[in-house]
């Protein structure tokens, strides 16, 4: 049963409307290292796109550029509609704090999708049920306790020696912790919900930070509504660390074996 | 032997420094379907950031989202460094012409890339030499003609009956058809060279464009000036074709086995 109270989530990305400026606030339940957890931040910047005036069809990918770290408090959201077409729009949205530097740089498209030839190349990668795996003790960060993540494969192994090659891939179950239905803001907050790659790879917590994060949405809001899930299966995995800065790509599929998005990020780490 | 005359490609991507606002020309030589190869554009964006008095450190991520067709002619490219940290740089780049919409939407970072832990996770493909497997021949279209593609796997095999599961896998040599040594800007020009994969599912050309291409750089200007070789060894795969939008995602490869480059994109098609 999903409760008909308004979900933490939903409180944390909560935008209120403008012309072209919007504002949101950050959301001490979703906090992180040294700002707000970067999912929530993308979500909140894609609800600002979902709930315009001028928005006509789906997510169909966003890019988010985290470009400084975000203080407590609230930001404004500068929201614009670059190019309209007839059945996709670009936007560009600029978050700023207190009219300071741009801290977040995002770039999204919308599309209004069509009936086409369907195929999915992809393989479910399959898991044991949600029910019969075991939650992921909550670490210390706060943004992680609003996620019920179950490892099948993968979990961290933190505090043990390395292994060689290093285990960077994980397949995983995540939910909000307070089930909540999987909408494309809880699929971009996902994406950017896995652990770093670096602490499997390492095993241990080495400072880390999202510098740019790209979801593609493969369902729309009709594929969604139609699987009305709460969970994900998630899949992340790594290329490569070089020079302070690792890549992730991930999926995330609906429990009937449905790909509901792709994601992929660089990250900084120091190690 | 590398050519001392300036390359077509060179020729095609060049820019002319402004304040804000650089410009640049489409080429004759990288023509598309109904416009320039989206490769060549993003790579002229890319010449514009690291020609720019500003720039430091090497590019480490670009998201390239096409808005709009670009005519034959002459481009502004009003160029935005929007952030700007100690070790990295986050930039805007719009492309237009004669004042209209914005017809094609980029952002960028740039890293001053410190020695880390340094691992590679994904297994070098490997491939027969270049010189030992044979050239494609060159499609229609006159962009492709710039190019030498070698496949050792997955080449397009048109007007043949589909199979299932479709491939859309390929494995190909990728080189400028006269040779010139891989740097940052053949590299993203190069994650947009492959072949749409529907085309590879289908086995026909069908209407076709990319919508969003992003390309993360996991090696800087010192690693390639090491590599310095004219060709890589690409693979691409897509997971999902759906409603008119399917993806991509790809990784180019140095001949010694380093991975130079990892890609993603998000394109229409219509089938």
């Amino acid at each position: 049963m999903l409760a008909n109270t308004t979900h933490l989530f939903d409180v944390a990305t909560k935008v209120t409307a403008g012309d072209s400026r919007w504002q949101g606030h950050t959301s001490d339940d979703y906090w992180a290292f040294v700002g707000p957890f970067g999912g929530v931040t993308a979500a909140t910047i894609l609800r600002a796109l979902i709930e315009h005036p001028q928005r006509s069809g789906d997510p169909l990918s966003l890019t988010v550029n985290y470009c400084a770290p975000i203080a407590q408090g609230a930001f404004d959201l500068d929201v614009r509609l670059v190019k309209a077409n007839r059945s996709t729009q670009h936007w560009s949205v600029e978050l700023t704090q207190d009219g300071a530097d741009v801290a977040t740089l995002a770039t999204a498209v919308f599309a209004e999708r069509r009936p086409s030839w369907s195929h999915q190349q992809a393989q479910f990668p399959g898991a044991s049920p949600f029910e019969r795996t075991l939650p992921y003790p909550s670490p210390a960060m706060t943004w992680s306790k609003q996620y019920d993540f179950r490892f099948v494969e993968g979990e961290p192994k933190f505090g043990s020696a390395m292994v060689t090659p290093p285990n960077t891939y994980s397949r995983l179950w995540i939910g909000d912790r307070a089930p909540r239905r999987i909408d494309a803001l809880s699929l971009v907050s996902m994406s950017d919900a896995f652990f770093g790659r670096v602490f499997h790879a390492r095993r241990e917590l080495v400072p880390f930070g999202t510098v740019s994060l790209t979801t593609y949405f493969h369902a729309d809001a009709g594929d969604l509504a139609a699987e009305d899930t709460t969970r994900v299966l998630a899949v992340a995995d790594a290329k490569i660390f070089h020079k302070s800065y690792g890549d992730q790509n991930g999926e995330l599929w609906s429990p009937s074996g449905r790909l509901l998005a792709t994601t992929s990020q660089i990250a900084y780490f120091k190690a």
